[in-house]
């Protein structure tokens, strides 16, 4: 088999077998094919795409790339969530243990930030005393016992995943839509759960623009879940709506805990719940709508918190931290963003906050940056809502004094305003199992 | 300027810039945009073609990327003449001394053969003594003098197209028409003549397999060269139909030989009568008609041949080995193949032949590789001819026994037979100016 011939065959349009998508992840990942074979034939994946089996077969093969992770020990209740990226996702911390007080198992592996997007792991971080690696028994356990572990990805899961989205990153073959399925389920599917939730996020800021292409990447992450054997769902929600008005680390951890202790409503609240509810309708095989309601009343009861704190001491975090904010580091300078206008919030731009938020120190622009874990922005105001001149729409965080004109400037930018009070719109668009 | 911006602009079908053009051809030739980018960026050009505009920028920052050759003391008749490819094209060695014979300057530089094509540096190098390189003040004297010199390549003419040719050979993106029309004009555009005569060959072993691909190939050529400012013309020619007889190196040279002592009629001297005088007609701006009427004149009185002679003898060449065909180097083994049917010669497969003579030792298989310059094979029949069965269809030249079985098998399996006479069709399918 020849590398040359496969880039040739995927031109004209036709499928690759199995064993031939074997061939090219395999020889990328271990270096007999070259990288300029291998954009070539990335891009005439973008041109000519990809079948569902095609694509199955590539996220197989990208998965069994490297290290798995066995969560055989947690029988058919293991489940993990994937965001496909955003700006102030909170998700994750919130997730994890109210599935775990529905009797979901969350062995989960989470990711670092790079540029203006957070990583649970670094928001984690924030948490004085949090570790994020552990021996793979010790994580095992903790997940039998609490229901819930959280912990930064190895090293060497799906490297060929890492080796394949480093290249696509630098030829501008990133926006295809079964590379994408691919990249996101091969992780899943190497990180080992048994049941999968996908949150797609649809806007102008996401990698899906249109509820067109983000239904068809959702369909096609269910479909490959499901021919390598994992319950999978996917919802569609709407990017364009702010879930959390925290934008940072440890802000974005007291508005989690916020959430578990019951005391917040709201978009991030509504995501959250509808995710652990989908993760233990799978895991069960229980009505979603049923899952709801116990996910409502875990938060009510007191039951998600509580496991939300034995999480955090397990893995060595200071729980005080949780109740009293206090505690977390705090920020030099504190200061306001007052509107400059009187209006309706039509918009606000994520990625210009998330921008705003990393000049702060919430983000990394380099692997090697370090983050700053009191630093962020806390939206005053969301869409939808009136403010008046003068009013405050959001407080910045920071150690970086320089640095809050620039952010501040940007904040202003990333607000728009209507006369009108805008419609408003389903946060979740869609449900798709 | 980014690569991955050019990219991603070419991948969305838009029109690239000169300047950013330029940036990509010196970027990649110099080093700094490496493989990978512009691996991806070659296939994209073939998913989204390139404007004529494009294409010409792309072929004059080729041409432009190493040395070029400067002719201008030739003034305006110096001419050059490019055939995309093919097995048994003995032009170059026929068109050189009998446009010379017209009054043109030939300052050729030929290159060598590489698998089963064969190179004209490689045949004229079969005439004991022949030289192929020398010093750039006596290649142009000699054309002054004579009004024809044909030497090798220099290493550094169009490096950025013997780079991307590299890249494109690995990666299947060599079958898009501009990046073939900017890869033959931006080495005739180095190659610095004023007059550019292309023969672009359509048929089943051609580069072009259609009349229509093959056309729009030489209509973007002819308009390349003259936003480049060179009179260029172009001719459709049907592959299918053999032009010589003899594939080998002595053995062309002595084929001809015969045509420049017009012993010998046929479709290879037919398409260098008719290349030689558009070459004339381009560098005088005389009539195409008139111009093939002297040529004619110029082959039947003797003064093509006797041009070829004073060409072959100042780049020090044998030149009783035009006369005296035994002066050549002699192959150890000669072997007749026979027809192993009666009937008509319906097509010779030129590829095959091609391959069952590198085989008996005419080309290289390897750069390193040494060939021979007797070894070969000369047609005796061609298509349209009515062979009984054990009539002799060919003879075969080599010094290597072991290679003369499947030689045989070979050639054999290259003829195809019709109980009808096949269906006349024209040489010269086409003349674009």
């Amino acid at each position: 088999m020849r590398a040359y011939d496969l880039i040739q065959k995927k031109k004209e349009g036709k499928a690759l077998s199995k064993e031939e998508i074997g061939f090219l992840v395999h020889g990328f990942t271990c270096g007999d094919i070259p990288d300029y074979q291998m954009s070539a034939f990335l891009m005439a994946v973008c041109f000519q795409g990809m079948t569902d089996e095609e694509t199955t077969d590539l996220t197989l093969a990208m998965a069994y790339s490297g290290e798995t992770a066995d969560l055989s020990s947690l029988g058919a209740l293991s489940a993990d969530k994937h965001s496909s990226g955003g700006v102030a996702d909170t998700t994750t911390p919130i997730v994890a243990p109210l599935a775990a007080a529905l009797g979901v198992k969350v062995a989960k592996m989470s990711g670092r930030g790079l540029g203006h997007t957070g990583g649970t792991v670094d928001k984690l971080e924030s948490i004085p005393g949090y570790q994020t690696s552990m021996p793979l028994a010790q994580f095992m356990e903790q997940t039998q016992m609490l229901g819930v572990c959280v912990i930064g990805q190895t090293q060497n899961l799906a490297p060929a995943d890492k080796k394949l989205y480093a290249l696509r990153d630098v030829t501008a073959t990133v926006d295809s839509i079964p590379l994408i399925a691919a990249s996101i389920m091969s992780k899943k599917i190497a990180s080992g759960a048994q049941n999968i939730v996908l949150d797609v996020k649809v806007g102008a800021g996401a990698f899906m623009k249109t509820k067109e292409d983000a239904e068809q990447l959702a369909r096609l992450m269910v479909a490959i879940g499901k021919l390598a054997n994992r319950n999978t769902a996917a919802f569609l929600t709407d990017m364009d709506i702010p879930l959390g008005l925290a934008v940072g680390n440890s802000i974005e951890i007291s508005e989690a805990m916020a959430v578990l202790k019951n005391e917040k409503q709201g978009p991030l609240k509504t995501l959250s719940v509808a995710l652990a509810a989908q993760m233990a309708s799978l895991a069960f095989g229980k009505k979603y709508e049923d899952c709801l309601i116990e996910a409502e009343e875990a938060l009510s009861s007191g039951k998600a918190f509580s496991v939300a704190k034995q999480w955090i001491r397990a893995q060595g975090g200071d729980i005080l931290c949780l109740t009293d904010e206090s505690r977390f580091k705090q920020p030099k300078f504190v200061c306001e963003v007052k509107a400059e206008h009187s209006g309706f919030i039509h918009a606000i731009h994520a990625e210009q906050i998330g921008i705003a938020a990393c000049g702060l120190g919430t983000g990394r622009m380099k692997k090697e940056d370090t983050i700053d874990p009191s630093a962020g922005i806390v939206l005053k105001k969301t869409v939808g809502d009136f403010v008046s001149c003068g009013g405050v729409l959001a407080v910045l965080y920071t150690d970086k004094e320089e640095q809050i004109k620039e952010a501040k400037r940007k904040v202003l930018d990333a607000f728009s305003f209507a006369e009108q009070e805008p419609e408003k719109s389903d946060l979740i668009m869609k449900v798709i199992r």
